[in-house]
């Protein structure tokens, strides 16, 4: 591997290779895991390369394979597995020049994956009232292409599904590491190739998604004296279909009084709440249901003054992983785990068990077709024994986990060997330069994934050493 | 009672009196029932009334209150449980000259009760790209205000629910029966007072709706050799939230064979099949998955020749009760029920029991948020005797009934009282003048839903005689 003749087939194609600029470029946000920041912190690219078009990523790659150098891409770099740390160092791709709405119909939006998806929004709704059906809590820099190779849902999730179900995606556009890199139109079933790989077989360059019906959603904050009254009513909602909402998370007493800084002045003391986006066409609708659930109406931004809209962020920056970092920003030692509770029985079960130690946050979603409950609890992290307890604790009760505590594809949620996505490596990236370390089929084939241990990749290495 | 006293109030409202035409627009489609049939069939109002606003509407029932004249509203007539047929004669009220739109807004859609809901659909589309969530298979025909009085839900059930659910209708203006009429707005709750309550506590002039985003819906038929996979696959469907239907029907052969007769040219022998509305966004997926179900794909209209598209009628006049109509068409000893399977074992179960006595027809829509089997299941009709047998063993399997073989509210479908549209009754309808002998809780408070008997309603019968 040579960094420089690497970068000196790139042309003009934008490159950063000062270290601290390439280091701080080479982050996501692994760090809300301490078992992560503990093993990754010192990764950091060689260069950034920040290409602005198809056929400068096309060069890229190609200079890549010729020269045996790893490639890892990147978005806005706000995911939590760190799915974009570059584990064998190499060049960081960066995606985000390439940010360009392409098309825009009534009911799809094509983009170039560096495209924000609130900046997409926006567009959207300008020109045919529609928008995105999900997005992460991260939707003011979360890129599209991130989203797709990175994400699994989000906001949206309640009415939507995942990003993976069928229909989800319409195409992805992904170009190969090969001698000659390739341009590939993937549709239909082909989209699960590379849709949650991480970028380990393929760049993805441009995506079209389908729009739905923009809403002005208003945001509400609903309390609940006991928590599991709460998710009672969270599922509640959920199986009314026609109560539009975008977003049904309840969080238990302490989180909000001690981590929702702006919002807590509303949120009495030992209250635990239920965050809502609701579409203006429901909220007479869900005052009513909020009133028969015996809830009481914390907050509501279509009633909100100027001055408090202005001061609180959207309730969507209160969900998802935004509360585990709003979090963290006042407690450095709160992690988090993804968990599925089955029904509120389970999130009942593993409270009685784990108390305090694990403040609970649940995103009420819909999982083909079923309301299910999405876990992602605070953990008052000590040790890694301990943590790895409190995961065995909720298999053993018939609670699934998805570590994010691992940096692997299949450790952080899909359990097993994808073979599409494998075989599709094979084709796409026969040298295994792109992100290297993160698919575990492709480096240790005999890999047991019952045996429990963590796999440990021997990255940090150049791959494929001549 | 005087007809001739109640029309001299009327001014120049418009009237029609002549035997045969009042004959005719007294009948709704209650003759899909042989019972209803038999019971109904000499039913007649004894004039037509025709009001063109909210006023005239009002001049009419303080005239009908002041002289003891029954009123029954009427939109189209296309209810096929008698709701709109005039068990005490008196006067038809036909809402149908009161049929504007009165605002679009995107998300939004408030018109006259006489709207018809095809119509409402072309302004809004026009206006925002939005169409109401859910219509009859009537939806030609078919008026807002006797969805609304009459109706329960239909195509878009399969993403909506139904009409009754929390967040289905936004609001209703209702005008009282009283010495003065009043205008009353409900909304919220109070909206359940008059939704499916047939017209029997107060005229509903006025509805607003939710709008959901306007598709050019594509019509899907997939065959399956063996009606039980067409079950398990539009199952499958509904649970996937990501692949954007509005209508998902199952019918076992022989319907389509049979009663299809546009598309049986299509359709091979013994097969059955699944009716679709597929949104293009989700055109692709779906060919997916129905190719994962082993189905045939045999007819999309997004594939279709214009000569095709002008021959063959929508496959929404192919569902709901449309498909009783056709077989109605072809034989008229074919009759149907209204019931719920609430699983595939279910249907096939009762399959095992009736056979081809019960041709099969599966509406999938989702009964707060879980996804239901609807039946509508044709009667290959031979007696009323063997008709209540029939119903006894769908009971009996644990597969509920809503009998279309009764005119009442509370025999058709709801099985109890409803407090609260009876309550609503005592106040906008204090003389019963509105569609007297529908709502048996007024006419008779002690009768006893667990009895089974048949309540006879002794109408025909002025209302309120002196």
């Amino acid at each position: 591997m040579s960094i420089s003749d690497f970068r000196a087939d790139l042309g003009d194609i934008p490159v950063e290779d000062h270290p601290r600029i390439v280091q701080q470029r080479s982050r996501d946000h692994y760090w809300y895991s301490p078992i992560l920041k503990a093993k990754l912190d010192h990764v950091t690219a060689e260069i950034v390369v920040s290409p602005r078009s198809n056929a400068e990523v096309k060069t890229v790659l190609a200079a890549a394979f010729r020269h045996g150098v790893a490639i890892t891409p990147r978005g806005a770099g706000t995911g939590n597995y760190g799915q974009a740390m570059p584990l064998s160092g190499g060049a960081m791709l960066n995606l985000m020049n390439m940010d360009k709405v392409l098309e825009i119909k009534p009911d799809r939006v094509r983009a170039q994956a560096g495209a924000v998806l609130e900046q997409m929004d926006h567009q959207t709704r300008e020109s045919v009232n529609g928008e995105l059906r999900f997005h992460p809590s991260t939707y003011r820099m979360a890129s599209i292409g991130g989203f797709i190779a990175g994400g699994s849902g989000g906001v949206g999730s309640i009415r939507w599904g995942g990003l993976r179900n069928i229909g989800s995606i319409l195409g992805v556009k992904v170009i190969t590491c090969e001698e000659n890199p390739r341009e590939l139109d993937l549709v239909g079933e082909d989209i699960l190739k590379v849709a949650h790989a991480y970028g380990t077989n393929g760049i993805i360059v441009e995506a079209e998604m389908p729009l739905t019906q923009a809403h002005d959603w208003v945001d509400m904050i609903v309390g609940f004296d006991d928590f599991i009254e709460a998710c009672r009513f969270g599922g509640a909602v959920a199986l009314q279909d026609g109560l539009l909402v975008k977003e049904v998370a309840p969080c238990a007493a302490p989180i909000p009084q001690d981590y929702f800084n702006r919002h807590k002045p509303y949120i009495r003391d030992g209250q635990s709440v239920v965050l809502l986006m609701v579409a203006p066409v429901a909220v007479d609708a869900m005052t009513l249901f909020v009133a028969h659930h015996k809830g009481e109406m914390l907050y509501r931004s279509d009633e909100a003054s100027a001055e408090e809209l202005k001061r609180l962020p959207p309730v969507y920056e209160l969900a998802w992983n935004h509360t585990t970092l709003r979090a963290l920003k006042v407690d450095p030692t709160i992690t988090y785990l993804q968990t599925r509770y089955p029904t509120v029985a389970h999130v009942e079960k593993i409270i009685s068990i784990l108390g305090d130690e694990l403040p609970m946050h649940i995103e009420v979603g819909r999982q083909d077709g079923v309301v299910m409950y999405g876990g992602l609890p605070l953990v008052r992290y000590t040790t890694e024994e301990r943590l790895n307890e409190i995961i065995r604790i909720h298999e053993e009760n018939g609670c699934a986990v998805f570590n994010p505590h691992r940096y692997t594809l299949e450790e952080g949620g899909m359990k097993r060997t994808d073979q599409k996505q494998l075989d599709f490596k094979r084709e796409a990236d026969p040298k295994g330069m792109l992100n290297p370390g993160k698919m575990i089929a492709w480096d240790d084939p005999n890999f047991d994934f019952n045996a429990g241990r963590v796999w440990l990749f021997d990255g940090l290495n150049p791959v494929n050493a001549a």
